[in-house]
């Protein structure tokens, strides 16, 4: 049941920027939300066109008075309201995380904003500065540490199950970009490749974030250098759609990553394998109800979500039982309940409790834009290793 | 977006009854109505102690005018009410499913309820015939036929993929009942092997009715005959935690269950093999996303929830890209998506679209009565085989 | 290296008895033979035609001299040679067992034979006694528990691992024969479908009896009990192409088996599940250096072949490190190899080194042919259980 | 049957170096030249020390008079000898694989050897001129290539069906070293850790190859250039045991390649995805009967050895039936049977049947040394792009 429900006596009211007709992500932000029933979605903005924006949000069952043709109008109208929204979520295209994120902290709100947090890291570090200093409860959805499993595996290597981490190599592995797109196609899909608005790397700012801050996330390790290799895979194409990668970690533990969205055939793929003096743990997004640990001595074991024996981290973030699988829905809502947490526990001048804690931060968002920008610096120095550190 | 606000102008008002505190499905329930926002949860009954009812439901956010403490109580004043329930959930105890439903039908309700349907196949076919005379939908929560890939199982045989069925083979393999319970253990735990509660057979109805249900609702076939060896394996045991079972189908083709709770170290288990002259098809529900097809030629295929090629079953089911993982919740939520097209259909008086036409019926409810009552007869018969055909 | 070579001085002489041109089992016997350099193939007999029989043996490196006739010459000629052969390995068609076995231990050679052991239950049970009296090692190729993790899977239940055992599902599902044969095929597929010429069941005979005897090798139990439902699924089919069976095993344990060779699409599909009060264990043949042990408590654990901490049996049967696969080749070795030992022990007058003794005996063939003639007995009795158990 | 017999009358009369007592290897090229009946082995040095040499050979089924005390003796002995030996197996360590190759080769033997190839690229490249001017036949036992399925992805991709080659992952991540060495522990074990004996790169000279040969064989492609990072993850360790490399290919595919032996808990972990235009392909050499073949349509396809529909390179490497697993001693052998062909297509002035014609040339070894050259200077110009190609 709603923990929310039961310390305010009422859902967390949230309002929502982009995600509107065609997108993806905006009904799984709004799913999420739902499903745990902390947060109820009370006002939206769903287009950059103010009509089309109004009918949709009607569309999703929002009353008429709160779908709104603007954020502006949004924010000032959910001000001056008795039971304006708590939350902010924000899932426009990237370039405009910032403003949105910046005008929602203006007003006081709380703000749970997509991934990669903006287009440059002036913006990220910006963003930093302005949570800090407004106190409000920041969220950015790298979704797949919502996991229970993933979280299961941040718990064994902190207990230091696997001893001193010591290779680390995480893959992204997509193919339904592997097509060349005509030049004349569908805009919804031209844009992506296009540098102009995909950003300064397409396939670093799509997924190859995502998988930088898993494995920092699991492993509770900061990368410090990475020597890069970008490119297009698929003739004629401007944008990256590849990245492989050698890794540093703080303390010296080494990896690789490699991310691609072209690679014919698969689907996910991503996957993520870690290994310490004392054993190696492996988990993949697919089958996300696993993990496999190996200890150096003894036999695999098979961890299985819902099972007696996980850590409390994993058993905050799962809701059925052994053998019921939970899937993408239930990590992005994981984010949102432990939000709610985190925003819950901030009104009431207390601590979160501890498995509610581990939140993607604004300073995490920072990190992987730094990441990104290091990255593209590496391939342009012929794959000299970069310092990717940023002193947050 | 959710086709019920676009089509009624609303969600569906649902009232529960059942599914209180400590319940595992009771939440199940509820988060598979709220994930697409066909519904919202409004009115509830959620134990037999009046006062713990109305608190409960205050818990989950229900407003205090709407937390119930009886389902009288409930389906009078709902009735009363112009923004009153449309749907009522059934999710007692097994035994109670029957007046709750009759009442609910009588109140001129649409009814969703848990399964086995009811504790007696009279009060199963009384119940068919109630359906049919008032021309509510009912849906029973056999909720594993919820999930795309067992739709697409389904779409695949009735579209002759498989050829003419021959052999079927369902399990369900649990392992959570594998120590004896102590005779004075904990009353929620200890209700399960008492014969006088759990039925006629403990095992059977728990989840032998749902092994059945999706073996037949994948083949499109109806069990005809049947032979068992059911018992308790751990030793002092009362109730049936074991059966295995000899399956005659409709059409000749032949088959094989095993189902128990009681196999130390196993969790969910549920998994279904069947071949027909062309080909076979394999699902796990631990991996539900994924469906093994072996065509009698050719190399074996992995078809994934989401990949391009799969039937309009299977997409109509379907809500995420391939590669992100969805579960049980979803599955769940598939019955309630569909039982709202019914309703919405119902209620506009125009056909449902078909790919939603498969939720499981008030008639499927009394054909698992009937399978467990010819099993027990098998089992005393020692073992001969019984027609378990019923005439509906 | 060889063991038998460093006890002898000399590999094992071994002739050969069918297996000629066109057999799939001949040319696995024979590398079975040669792997591990206990064996060298001096003689043979190889058709039911002389002439032919002669060409063919020296097509395999036979010398002219040894290639045979007929197994009367085989057994004449190498009698009276200093260097005849030390054992007879008999792989001709089932019906021809029973005689070449009697007359090979007649000339006091040691004999490794095939399965099913004989076409009558009569002239097993003649078998064993012959066996007995001659003291002579006798080994039936129930190949599959020659596996490393077979042998793990035994040594963990006598070890007690699993507890008391309760439940037991073996099954052997192949797709090759999934089609309608003509009747006018080739007769080196056309007998199989005979009922004069492939046994009192085809199914049972050829595959059923592997699978009864991997059980009853990995429980360490007799088989009690049999209900069975057998048949043909193809049609127009006369022999069993199907068997499943409700099972009874000694001490209690329940348990069912499923073998078909006419599941479509199939391949090997030999798999085991076995639960006993404090655990399970699973194992598929076509993945057979892994072996699944989920303990009542904990998470499952994956054990490998060639890992640290397997029993001494498993070890034994261990050629190669950890993660280089070993499969039926050296599973079937491994009986040619413990035989081997057991031979050099008889003729040493001492006993047997403790992991080589698990050889599949007279005995266990005998039993074979009990359990296909009770099930055969069951199904003509519309489904009673029958008992199967020999006082051998 | 061996094609061999067939051809010649007789076996191939095989001569071994190296492989003694403690040695993996041995066994398994003995093993493996035995399976098939191709070779039988008449002659052996099995240490450096004479006397231990020749017990050893005897202890394996040697004559006395062909138990030699060094290889001097045995090409000598051998050479008078009207049944002298036709190949020489070429298993010593490292370092002496050159010397042995060209002794020989002057002898006029056809000759296998062990991978790395030679200890430097001056010795390689001078075998490959020997090799060339004696018209000997020669093949570096790159194993992995003897795997059905190996030989499967290569024709797949020969025959287009991948399209172009545009990403390829190559990783062989084991866990036996793992822990620190102490500076004390077994010679056997010790050598590996120091550079002056185990050659410039420990991983990469005994792993990397192996990774570096597969990708080329299966995608036909030849290595271009390489960034590295190499390194040792556990402290102390004065020898690499880990490297991360970025590709480049032939025809301008990316990739990426991760090798070490000290990933706590991993097995073997040889495992290969390539991805092309139309789709792509992965193998696990530990599960090595399948391949997962990704179209960029429809759905992934299982490939099992055996099955109807495959290559004629993976049927010719095939002996066993769809589901009787195979592994690595087929694999090995399957270099031997082929080595074998090679041998008799010389001798009788013959082309040699195509899907014999792949065995691992002494150019591959040669190429396999410039490999680990090329990573060893990208490492020490801090990862810049080194080229790798050899003009042969």
């Amino acid at each position: 049941m709603s923990t929310t429900i039961r310390a305010l006596g009422r859902r967390l009211r949230l309002g929502v920027v982009g995600g509107g007709s065609g997108s993806f992500i905006g009904p799984v932000h709004r799913a999420a939300a739902r499903l745990d029933d902390h947060y109820e979605v009370v006002a939206a903005v769903l287009s950059r066109d103010a009509d089309r924006s109004r009918a949709a949000a009607q569309d999703i069952g929002i009353g008429a008075e709160r779908a709104y043709g603007d954020l502006a109008a949004l924010l000032a109208s959910e001000d001056r309201r008795e039971d304006g929204i708590d939350v902010l979520a924000v899932m426009t295209p990237n370039a405009m995380h910032y403003t949105a994120c910046r005008d929602a902290l203006d007003h006081g709100l709380d703000v749970i904003c997509d991934k990669p947090l903006t287009a440059s890291l002036g913006d990220a570090v910006d963003l930093v500065r302005l949570v800090r200093s407004s106190g409000r409860v920041f969220c950015v959805t790298y979704n797949y540490t919502g996991y229970p499993m993933v979280r299961q595996a941040r718990a064994m290597i902190k207990a230091g199950e696997l001893g001193e981490i010591r290779q680390v190599h995480v893959e992204y592995v997509q193919g339904h970009l592997a097509r060349a797109v005509p030049a004349d196609s569908d805009p919804a899909v031209a844009w992506r490749f296009d540098p102009q608005q995909c950003g300064v790397s397409l396939i670093l700012g799509d997924i190859g974030t995502h998988a930088h801050h898993l494995a920092a996330f699991i492993t509770g390790l900061k990368l410090e250098r990475v020597a890069a290799d970008l490119g297009a895979t698929v003739p004629g194409r401007a944008a990256d759609d590849y990245a492989a990668l050698l890794l540093r970690w703080e303390g010296g533990a080494r990896g690789s990553m490699w991310v691609t969205n072209s690679a014919a055939g698969a689907e996910h793929g991503l996957a993520i394998r870690v290994f310490g003096s004392e054993g190696g743990l492996e988990w993949h997004q697919e089958e996300p109800n696993r993990l496999l640990h190996r200890p150096i001595d003894g036999f695999a074991r098979l961890l299985t979500r819902g099972r007696v024996g996980l850590s409390s981290e994993a058993g905050h973030a799962t809701r059925l039982r052994v053998g019921h699988p939970e899937g993408f829905h239930e990590a992005f809502a994981n984010l949102y309940a432990d939000t709610a947490a985190h925003i819950v526990a901030r009104r009431a001048q207390r601590d979160v409790d501890p498995p509610a804690l581990d939140i993607p931060t604004v300073e995490d968002g920072a990190r992987g834009i730094r990441f990104i920008e290091a990255a593209v610096e590496s391939q342009r120095a012929h794959g000299h290793w970069i310092d990717c550190r940023l002193p947050l």
